[in-house]
């Protein structure tokens, strides 16, 4: 059985070499004993927690910012880049909006105990099938802090213990934040552990958290792609893979070409830091005279580049593209771009490049449309709209965890009922085969 | 681009060493493009080619059967188990099964296309999220070629390409059956290369089908605990583990001991060598006087070897019981045994030993029904009925590739919806953020 640690304080696990994966695994101990009292705790428990959480994150914002200070300090004086940086930084209204984030997931319904089916069998057995808790969720995650309570308000709504293995240039910030949480926790009265980070710098700690199967229900790793694959193949806990996105917006010959540069610019340049903004254009030829010199001037206009095909270089501006372009998630103001001969020559670029997070198609065709939806095989498949729509707080599910890329459990934008399990529950009065 | 391999003719891939990766590779890309044309395809033309499969196979039991009598004959010859060799064995009713199997499947609802969520967003986008096919479903499984036809017509109505990796004693019986399959899909028109083999004698080319990750979307193992442990350790490609079963029954203060008795030599006795059979029995001590010598008389004129504790072993023919003997899947006439002293202490004794496949308990006390369903983190929790009720058949979802004992994706009996994933499709008419 292991031994519950203080409430506000975080276990301090330090160590590297071998006595790391025994002090990841002590903590993975704690957080499933956390979980099991979770699993049953009733919604109003778990929203007074949250509310405790929001409450006790106000109150000490002034703590928690003096802990970020002395990670952006370390990091500003280890040369960071500046984007990096301003990840890192926390202030008033970042801290607020954590505390705001932690109420917005109290107010969202508890997915624990839903019923998905239920029926009475020829011989009179009751079946039913019911959402539960996964138990114990590991996020590793990089740069910014406030994912530290944003997942920690998830994973406690849908009665999920956490393991938190935060970047270690936000250590200090991410022990602050938990510290609060934890207390948060203590004072509604649930396990202080269902809430706790993985320390230890360096690799082995997070290498230790997915080699914790049996203690470590499902692991969710978010931030770049070489976080998210080194997880995927190195982890022997099932795993929910996240973010990385290769969107293409497609522009089809009955495209309303008006629309399809609002679309373009929309989902290139509006955040185009986010997994769900556009990294490739596709333009039909039939269009292409008109388009391709209409949308590189307005996306120059953008400060973006166009890394182009031959069609697109006759263009000025137009840097060559590279077949490595084509698969490339720029996460900054670059496209590529290429002229197709046909929505069978759209479809197979995609196929070959895309990482099957969301392509849109621009089209006034219902066959054209029906075609991209149906042979398109992306977490989202948007028909004249922007890729930047796919997204939970966009969906309607209040709250997002990340967005499934996978095909595996959850596919798309992962909110509360994603983070769960579920369970047959089948009653009887003595039924025997 | 794979090139497509004749209908009826399963490529021929026997090279072992570093041959073997690129060969099942080549499988996979093949798989990936039958899949895409799968995807598509219509329920009717999946039922025709279920039906049509069905047919061949009838019309080709006597090929079936010779291939089979080979791998009986080197099983035999090569001192195999009587019960291994029985699994291998075919004969006309099991053909005749297969058969029926395939066309129980035509006779599904097709899962794909079920639009799962539906709804128009606040700024007019449609959001639907529609069932889609995995693409390509890896299958791993031990003797029974049975399997082979069973995996396949699964696979097939639920729109994925499948890979089937049997084991090397079934090899000339699976070749068999695989072809006879193949020619029932391009009878109706559908890619033969939808349903194949990965050949290759050894662990090679099992290997290289679990690190074909990006070509394999999901790995299913369907075997023994060695088996299912070696694919979940090994594979790059997310797995869905089936199957290993440490049931419980636990008999409660409140018991029916009548009923108890019943639904214990059931659960034990009507089919022991299956994942649902109990191979645990918990009684509480309240009723230990009574139920145990009743329980260990009726499970020894039954044939069953009792593994008890102190309590157990005063009865007559009862045996130590080993602290392994309660992890233990025996698959055979065995028990583990022992008297607990309250309902916590069975869910105590369920949370350290048990595989989270099934588990009951026989009681007419409303609140301990009630915290043994919540507090038992199982894919089934039985009250008053037999663990033997775990089935895709019994629940009504009327075909089954395996149960599943993992938290992701599906838990419990797995049905044709569980070989789906889904996909969010968005309809705007110009919208940006």
């Amino acid at each position: 059985m292991a031994t519950s640690s203080a409430p506000g304080t975080a276990p301090e696990v330090l160590a590297e070499g071998p006595d790391v994966e025994q002090a990841v695994h002590a903590t993975a101990a704690r957080a499933r004993e956390a979980a099991r009292r979770l699993a049953v705790a009733p919604r109003a428990d778990k929203d007074a927690a949250l509310e405790a959480m929001a409450t006790q994150l106000l109150a000490s914002a002034t703590a928690v910012l003096e802990a970020n200070a002395r990670d952006v300090e370390a990091a500003e004086g280890a040369g960071a880049a500046a984007s990096l940086v301003d990840r890192l930084r926390l202030d008033e209204d970042r801290v607020a909006g954590m505390a705001a984030g932690l109420r917005d997931v109290a107010a969202l319904p508890d997915p624990v105990g839903e019923v998905l089916r239920g029926s009475t069998l020829a011989n009179g057995l009751e079946l039913r099938q019911v959402r539960v808790p996964f138990g114990v969720v590991g996020i590793i995650y990089e740069a910014r802090p406030n994912v530290t309570a944003d997942a920690a308000g998830i994973c406690l709504k849908s009665g999920n213990a956490v393991l938190l293995r935060g970047s270690t240039s936000a250590r200090h910030s991410n022990a602050a934040v938990v510290d609060v949480l934890r207390a948060g926790l203590a004072a509604a009265g649930l396990p202080a552990d269902a809430v706790q980070l993985v320390r230890g710098t360096g690799h082995e700690a997070a290498k230790a958290l997915m080699r914790a199967r049996g203690l470590v229900d499902v692991l969710v790793p978010r931030g770049g792609a070489g976080l998210i694959r080194s997880v995927v193949l190195e982890s022997t806990v099932p795993v929910i893979e996240t973010g990385v996105g290769n969107c293409h917006v497609y522009v089809d010959a009955a495209a309303d070409l008006d629309m399809a540069l609002d679309i373009v610019l929309n989902a290139k340049t509006s955040r185009p830091s986010v997994c769900n903004a556009a990294e490739s254009l596709l333009v039909h030829e039939a269009v292409a005279d008109v388009f391709v010199p209409r949308v590189v001037g307005a996306l120059r206009d953008a400060g973006v580049a166009v890394h182009g095909d031959e069609w697109f270089q006759r263009e000025t501006g137009v840097v060559a593209a590279s077949q490595a372009d084509y698969d490339e998630e720029f996460l900054s103001l670059d496209i590529a771009a290429a002229v197709v001969p046909s929505l069978d020559a759209a479809l197979e670029h995609i196929r070959r490049h895309s990482s099957a997070h969301s392509e849109a198609i621009v089209t006034d065709s219902l066959e054209a449309a029906r075609r991209f939806t149906a042979e398109v095989d992306s977490a989202a498949v948007l028909v004249n709209a922007s890729t930047r729509f796919t997204d939970g707080g966009e969906f309607g599910f209040g709250a997002e965890i990340g967005i499934s890329t996978q095909k595996l459990h959850a596919r798309g934008p992962m909110g509360l009922p994603e983070m769960t399990s579920t369970k047959y529950v089948v009653t009887g009065h003595g039924h025997i085969r």
